[in-house]
Formats: C-alpha cells, sequence, structure tokens
C-alpha cells in the first residue's frame, strides 16, 4: 500500500508543477506540445520536418527529453531553433520538474511554439502532465495496427495523432483505415495527420494546422 | 529518499522471486527466454515463426505481457502451442510475481522451452529479473541504427539482439553496420541475429541457435 501512496505523492507533485508551467506558458502566449511515442516512430525527424517549414513564420524552441545521449539535441540545433536536452539517466519518462528546469536555459521571450519531446516510450510518459497545451502521439505504420487497443491509455491523453511513415505501407502489415479506426474506438475526439518525413506528404498539412491553432491558443 | 527506498525493496522482492522461478526452470529443464523490445518491433511475429519451425521438435511455451488485450496471445495460440496471457493493466512491464503466477496454468512437464514476451517498452523492463535463462532484445530497422546508444540498459542486460524487419532496410534510414556497432558499443558479449519475418531470412539460423542453446542449457 505504500508503494502506491508514494506513486500518488509523486503524481501530485508532478501535477502541481505542471499547472505552475501552465500558467507560465499562458502568460507569455507560448503553445507548447507534448511529442510521445514509441521509440524510432520519428517524433525527431518530424520536429525536423517541422522547424524546416514554420523557422520563418514562428519562433520555436526545443526541450529534447532521452534516455542517454543528445543526439536529438543535435539533429534539432541544425535547424537554427533553441533546444535544451534533458537527459534522464534510465528514467522512463519526462515530469513538469525536469522541464520547468530546462525552461531555465531557454530565452521564453523569443519562444511563439515549444515542443517537448518525451522519452520514447508509449507506456510511462502518459500519466505525467507537464503542463503542454495538448499532447500529439505519434505512431508510425511499421508499428502496426493494433497498437491503439494494446496502448490505449496514450491515446486516451492524446488530442492529436500523427500517424507517420506513411510512405512504407506497400511495404508492412498495417492497414491504414484499421489503425485509424482503433485509435478512434480509444478516443473519438483524436485530431489524425497521416505524414511521411521521407516524401514529405503531410507535412504543409500539420504544419498549417500547428500555426492555426498556435494563433487560436493564445 | 522514501521512494528510493521504496524502489529498492521493490526490486529486492522482485529478484527473489525471480531466483525462486529461475530454480524452478532449471529443476525442470525448461529453457527460458525474455523477448523485450519497444512496441511494434516484431516480438509476436518472431515467436509465430519461431513456433512454427520448432514446434515440432520442441514442446514450446509462451507467457504473453501486455497493457491492454489478448490479441497476442491470440495470434500465438493459432500455433498449438500453451500460452497465457498477462494483461498489466496499465503495468510498463512485467515482473517476476506476474510469471510466477502465469506459470501455474501451463503444463510445465510438456515445457521445453518457455518464451516470455514483455511488455513493448524498450526502457522499463530492462531492470526486471523474471527468473529467465536469457534477456532477448528485438530492434526493428525501421526503429533506427542510433537506439543502442539511446536505450543503452536494454543492450547492456541482454544476450542476444534479433534484428528485425532487415527485408526493409532499402526504405529505411537506418545502416545495419551502425546499428550493429553501436549494439557491440554498449555490449561486446551480444549475440546478434538478422531476420525478416516477412521473407523468412534468418529465422533457421535464429532457431537453429535456439535448440542447441536449449540443449546446451539443460
Amino acid at each position: 500500500m505504500s508503494v502506491i501512496t508514494i506513486e500518488r505523492k509523486v503524481l501530485e507533485k508532478n501535477d502541481a508543477i505542471a499547472q505552475r508551467n501552465r500558467q507560465l506558458f499562458q502568460e507569455r502566449n507560448i503553445f507548447v506540445l507534448n511529442l510521445v511515442s514509441s521509440p524510432g516512430s520519428g517524433k525527431t525527424s518530424i520536429l525536423e520536418k517541422t522547424c524546416q517549414e514554420l523557422r520563418d513564420s514562428m519562433n520555436i524552441s526545443v526541450i529534447e527529453g532521452d534516455v542517454q545521449t543528445d543526439l536529438d539535441a543535435q539533429r534539432v540545433a541544425a535547424y537554427g531553433v533553441q533546444v535544451v536536452q534533458i537527459v534522464t539517466m534510465g528514467g522512463c519518462h519526462l515530469e513538469a520538474g525536469l522541464v520547468e528546469n530546462a525552461m531555465q536555459q531557454l530565452d521564453l521571450s523569443k519562444t511563439d511554439i515549444l515542443f517537448i519531446e518525451n522519452v520514447g516510450n508509449l507506456v510511462c510518459p502518459s500519466g505525467y502532465d507537464l503542463g503542454e497545451a495538448l499532447k500529439v502521439v505519434v505512431l508510425s505504420t511499421t508499428e502496426g495496427d493494433d497498437k491503439p487497443l494494446k496502448y490505449p491509455a496514450m491515446f486516451l491523453n492524446a488530442s492529436v495523432l500523427i500517424i507517420n511513415k506513411i510512405d512504407l505501407l506497400p511495404y508492412v502489415n498495417c492497414k491504414l483505415d484499421e489503425l485509424k479506426g482503433n485509435a478512434l474506438k480509444i478516443n473519438p475526439a483524436l485530431k489524425v495527420f497521416e505524414i511521411s518525413c521521407f516524401t514529405g506528404d503531410g507535412i504543409p498539412q500539420w504544419c498549417d494546422w500547428l500555426k492555426k491553432k498556435g494563433a487560436s491558443n493564445l
């Protein structure tokens, strides 16, 4: 029982800091997205494409979360945006306190939109509010169309689903309609984008939506 | 500090049960493998191919671990092997106690080899001993060649690396040599198999190794 009590206390503490983060983001008119997915679904590739498309019209900042290495921060920094890397040293998800600390290293007055790339993990990050405006879950076609049913919490807590690697559909055992159907069964309110970072398909639609949503969020 | 103490106690309790499981498996001459990977790397497809190849020469049992659904157990059961499904109800990894309970539902006298398919998660299952003879980490080419560096604990704790979906190499941004190099940098003792469940490439080598290793393990 004591473990459960401790866990609840950890979550309560996290939620309090997340609420503080959210208030700060709102005061400063910063649109914040928390990107979650399995390892290798393409979160960093999506950020690269998004930075390329939006950097001339919006001030972008990125917080990268990884168990080890700053490889992702290096990739994103190449696009000339502000980046901070959080290394969790084995930790399986980001917490609001880590984000609060990372923000100290960003110039928030030069930030219109902040992407937080969570640790690659389709389970644990779902329960941790970071103070974001919305969670974006990324699922690649190579992972199979059954994943929303098998990992429902993440799809339930997200507002947006990006289906990535649609260029690989001819080569993998994944039915796009089935995947979307399963995701919408878990969460009928999900806004769905179908993209390929390789061909660029769907990237303009995603970025247009970000611009509009970012403007209406303020 | 109390959280850390609780965590250590949870791990100590887990390790004690794992040791009990391991002793039982050894007494009964059962070769046990703990399959770990991200969601969608192909653990279940590998099990399907392995059951197909080995079921005439070995008695196979499978314990399936999932956050939700018994979809994987249904897939594996179609091959006429004993299967038990553990649903963790949100839990991000299997623990030794769950395996101990699941075993009650298996006829161990008719089991030469037991596969435990862990929850799809490249982080959390790495720290939990289930009593297996060895951990097999599966990584698909679609996840990218940098993953061993970004999720080192899993590769460090595994004895075998299966690189799956090698048929997709022409279509994805993954260099096979780089992937293997990164994995062996983390753990030079890893035994590496390169397979495709789609074409069947590498499956005979993997199954031959299982037969030999299973025999020498007894």
